[in-house]
C-alpha cells in the first residue's frame, strides 16, 4: 500500500524479514521525563520479541524494565535515497527465569560490550509497524 | 574517556564532526504518551542545530513542534564490533521566520520523501552527547 506521505507500509511478516537482516537497533524510551534512545544490537526470539543482552548495572535497565519501549532498526542509502524502518512497541523485561535465562546464553545475543554477568531483556513484539521509501525524488 | 562500559565518551566537537557525515537519523519524540522514533534525513545548520524537512501536514510536525525531541545517528559495522552514536537533545520547531525559510529552500536539507511545501523543522542542539566502541568483545 503506497501511502499518502510516499511510504509503503510494511506487514508484520515484512517488518520480522527485515528485522532480522540487521544486526543493531535502537531503544526509545522516556527517561527523567525526557525522549532517550540508544542502540544496541539485538536478536529476535523464536516468538518474534526483541532480545537484548546488557549489563545488569545499566542504567538502560533500570529505566526500561517493567516500562513500554519502542525498538527501532533501519537500513537507508542515500545515493537512492530509498530504504526501510521498522518499529516495535511493546513492554520490557528483564529475563528471570533460570531456565530461560540458561537458553539465552546458548542462543542469545552477545553483547558487543565488555561484559560479566549480563543479563537479558526482552521487548515483546505488542505492536509492529514498517515502512519503505523507494526513493528518487529529492524536493522540498 | 572509556567509560566503565566500554564505551569512549565523544565531546561535542567529535559528535558534530560524526553527525554530519551521515544522511540520516532518527527523531524520537512521544506520541500519545508512547515512546516513537522516525528515521528522516537532515542537515546541520551553521549553529549546529539539526535540520529536517518534511509535509506540513505530517503527523510528525504537529507532535514536536515547540516540544523537546532527541535526535539520534549512529554507524555501526558487525564485522568490527565497532561503531558511534551521537544523541542531540533539544527543542524543535517549525522555522515561520520567512527569510529563513527562503535561506533554507536554497541551502536546507532536501526531503527524501515527494511532497510540495515542505516546512523545516529545526532541532537546537542544546545537549549533544555521543559515545564510541572500539569493538572486538562479543561475551555474554
Amino acid at each position: 500500500m503506497l501511502q499518502d506521505n510516499g511510504f509503503r507500509a510494511l506487514d508484520r511478516k515484512e517488518c520480522l524479514r527485515l528485522l532480522a537482516k540487521v544486526p543493531v537497533g535502537r531503544v526509545v524510551y522516556t527517561r527523567q521525563a525526557l525522549p532517550s534512545v540508544l542502540p544496541v544490537n539485538f536478536s529476535l526470539d523464536d516468538d518474534s520479541s526483541v532480545l537484548l543482552c546488557t549489563s545488569p548495572a545499566a542504567e538502560l535497565v533500570r529505566a526500561i524494565d517493567g516500562a513500554v519501549v519502542a525498538f527501532e532498526a533501519d537500513e537507508f542509502d542515500a545515493a537512492t535515497q530509498s530504504g526501510w524502518s521498522v518499529v516495535v512497541t511493546g513492554r520490557a523485561a528483564v529475563v528471570r527465569d533460570p531456565a530461560e535465562h540458561e537458553r539465552l546464553l546458548r542462543d542469545g545475543p552477545r553483547s558487543w560490550m565488555p561484559m560479566r554477568n549480563g543479563v537479558f531483556v526482552r521487548i515483546e513484539s505488542e505492536m509492529i509497524s514498517g515502512r519503505e521509501l523507494t526513493g528518487g525524488h529529492g524536493t522540498h
